[in-house]
């Protein structure tokens, strides 16, 4: 907090100068490799405190140790935050990282007990800030997310179909097995256990196929059409990942090969060429006229 | 319904000129923004009541809202269709998505009770109508029905190898699990199982296998061929679908690269000079003449 | 049988020449359009027949009917394949389906009772022939065999990985859970199952993982690994299609583009020019020698 | 171990030639085909023999002839690679699978009995020596761990959410379903089994599913994200593979194409042409003189 003034191309206003300065300081030391390895470091003793909390064994020996431990994780995680609101200001709230981050710290702050405790759960998202602080994994989600407008297509597709689906399957099954197709959502539940061939077959379809044979035809027609749309959507996933990889390559391609230089070349040549034997023509025409 | 003369290019026939430009007018009507938009809420809106009715109690106690409410969109549909007919004519009946519109109405209108009443389960179809209104799910739709002749073949394949496979289950384990493979039609439920790994395995084929170890061999082939077909389906759809991306591409290409442009500047460019040349011949014969 | 001389390019054989004329007939009726046709309805009307043989009831009330009805077809592929080999001679026997359509006919000959009538149920592999006798069947399966070389390799490393695991997961838990790790056989069968994702890991691994918790990890390493090889089993293979067609596209690329052409009439063009100066040169080397 | 001097370009100091010489000679023979499928033989029927052991009756009536054959093996191993170390010294000791069939030899020495005994089962691990001793499955094992690094931020991501999912998963479920959610072990294994589809959702989630309908919709989540990113890790792979196949073949293509080539003839003929025009310009210039 000294008053260095290294602020030589701020405009000299008398009240920010020296916060503008402070700004500067602060988001270097945030965004400084050895805060950034702590905050990593912590994140992922912090996940290693989420998970240990779940044996009630090491809860009731060890919660003299782990519950500080977890509440000065905590007051760390808020003041980087907040020092990061410091130092990046309104731009912080623009950045999509910065609003994860600022979200899953403040879930921390939910009381443990009264209405709003079960959402206590949702604590160990803060392991989720390994994303968002990690550069490689940032890189990685950062894919994938861009990876998902090129499905909703399809995806929605999916949707509208296995919503048909189900509405006629409770339609259809709710009599012979109430207990898996009584209602929209059991059906739901009961026919994506079919869809991704977790042995609802076996459990669901067949006890109603042995009282309705026809019943195989429709989950036969569910399964083959969903797969067929999931196929799709995974290769709708691929083409375009490999899209985006072959338009890089052809970019790097277009910078670097010569192949136009060249053909610029020979025609530079063949028009240096064609100057050449005009100026000859001309000096034959030249010389030619006296001699007549 | 004014007679307003905007028909300037029909031919002046007695009776038609009124009703060409009403189904101008419809046509227009019928394919506007706003018009579309109401149509897409109302298959929503009707998607939601048809999952609302699923649940008993919901019936029971807004069945004086529900009731109405679907015979009102249904009358809007049958509206819709009628036109569209009118505006479009016979090539109304020539358009596939069309006709799958017309189709789908018309299920609506089966009577609640009587021999087609099962029938009844069929009007969630009209849920699918949002795959033919909305643009986008039309394109993805449109894409999915090419992929399909092309897998033809191999999906051709996979029914033959199929067949064999439960025809010969049938006749080989119906004396040891008459419940799974009794007939045909038992064997094909349960090889289907075995097949999309549904837990087949454990269920069907572990006690066929305790009395005729030999059993897994059989089922082993049958999983490992099947799955091979399968995998090649897959990578035929793969295959189509980045061709036809790629395809896509280089007809790009073709139009905006200046590759032949440029070869062919060149060309022309030492035509020219071979012109020059020549003509640098003939004035160096001209001259040449007098003198001997 | 008749003796009319078509065979002029013949040697004048005492003997082989009628016999060689036959052949040619032969041959053509064989591959004629017709015959194909009444071939491949047979092989669909044998499949048909062979599914409803499974149906207890059907045989006791139609055998009258489809007894002779299989042994009529069985005569006429006894038939056909005579005909074809009497047509081809030699070169039937060399050729990769003639010899499968031999094997799959000579089925149908073992008798219905003795030691060889398990066999019996080797005669569904009759509907195969549709795979041999269809072109465009025969075309995919043709393709699918030529893939099975390329991943050979991977297809080995799995099975030793497979073979690995097995060995070493019946010496691990042969103890705790003998009924599925009881002897090398029972454990390749539980591992396939855990492999595919059939339900295995709850029926088989859950008893054992409850004795011996370190046991979920062994078998996390088997999954997770074996997943991997046969992922890239699955990827082996697509590159290799994905190649197969770009190497088939280049190949047409490679006759159709007028690229290299374009070259060399560019070569020719300047070679052409080349010369006009070098006769242009020699001309005034002509003339200037009279001057001097 | 004779002394005959085929040392010649070996340098004369007085210690090491005659071992230098064994080292080649022993190098040239343990590289030999025949030793290697000496080697290749002993391995598969060591598999074979350790496969054999795990049925009781065969131990117990073949002991007298397996024991023995295991021992003998072992001693082949082992002498192998002692040969190997002493012909290829250090650089042994920096191969990879030089270390590999060291570490899997050595396995081989644990003792039957004692408290490392439970380390024999990894006895089984010397059948992996086939991946290190056959080229080809060298070449497939080579190409899957290189194909490693690329997909690893994928991984961590996979492992990140799956921490996440278990931890939520636990402090949600333990009231309801103890047996499968009780502690941070059997939640990590009951989600497995969700996420592979391995009937986890029909054994785990239903029960839990009908105390609390909400839970379905965390299953739900958790079961597309960790699809979604296991398909995306996926295509990671494929793309990699692809990318590294089109690489190779690119490489080819630049020094086999004679594209660039044949720019330069044409650059090279053109610039030919300038000088024939230069010197036809200074021949002009040269007669014009006396003229003048």
């Amino acid at each position: 907090m000294t008053d260095r003034a290294t602020g030589l191309l701020d405009r000299p206003t008398s009240q920010q100068p020296p916060s503008r300065t402070h700004r500067q300081r602060v988001a270097a030391f945030v965004e400084s490799k050895g805060f950034q390895r702590l905050i990593v470091s912590l994140i992922v003793l912090n996940a290693a405190v989420l998970g240990l909390e779940t044996y009630d064994e090491v809860t009731a020996r060890w919660d003299w140790l782990l519950s500080p431990l977890n509440r000065f994780i905590i007051a760390v995680f808020v003041a980087e935050i907040a020092l990061r609101i410091f130092a990046h200001g309104r731009s912080f709230f623009r950045s999509g990282w910065g609003l994860f981050d600022l979200f899953v710290v403040t879930l921390a702050l939910i009381p443990a007990s009264g209405d709003a405790a079960v959402l206590r759960v949702l604590r160990v998202l803060r392991v989720l800030r390994l994303l968002s602080t990690v550069r490689s994994m940032r890189r990685v989600v950062g894919a994938l997310v861009t990876a998902i407008p090129g499905i909703a297509s399809i995806g929605a597709l999916l949707v509208i179909l296995y919503y048909v689906g189900i509405v006629m399957a409770t339609n259809l099954f709710s009599g012979i097995s109430p207990e898996h197709f009584g209602n929209l959502g059991q059906t739901a539940t009961s026919m994506f256990r079919i869809m991704i061939g977790d042995g609802g077959l076996g459990d669901i379809v067949e006890p109603i196929g042995r009282e309705q044979p026809a019943a195989w035809l429709f989950f036969l027609i569910f399964v083959v059409v969903t797969t067929f749309v999931v196929l799709n959507l995974f290769i709708a996933v691929t083409v375009e990942a490999l899209d985006r990889q072959r338009e890089n390559e052809s970019r790097d391609d277009d910078t670097s090969s010569s192949g136009p230089d060249r053909e610029d070349q020979l025609l530079e040549a063949i028009k240096d060429l064609q100057r050449q034997v005009s100026s000859l023509e001309r000096r034959l025409d030249g010389p030619g006229n006296p001699q007549q």
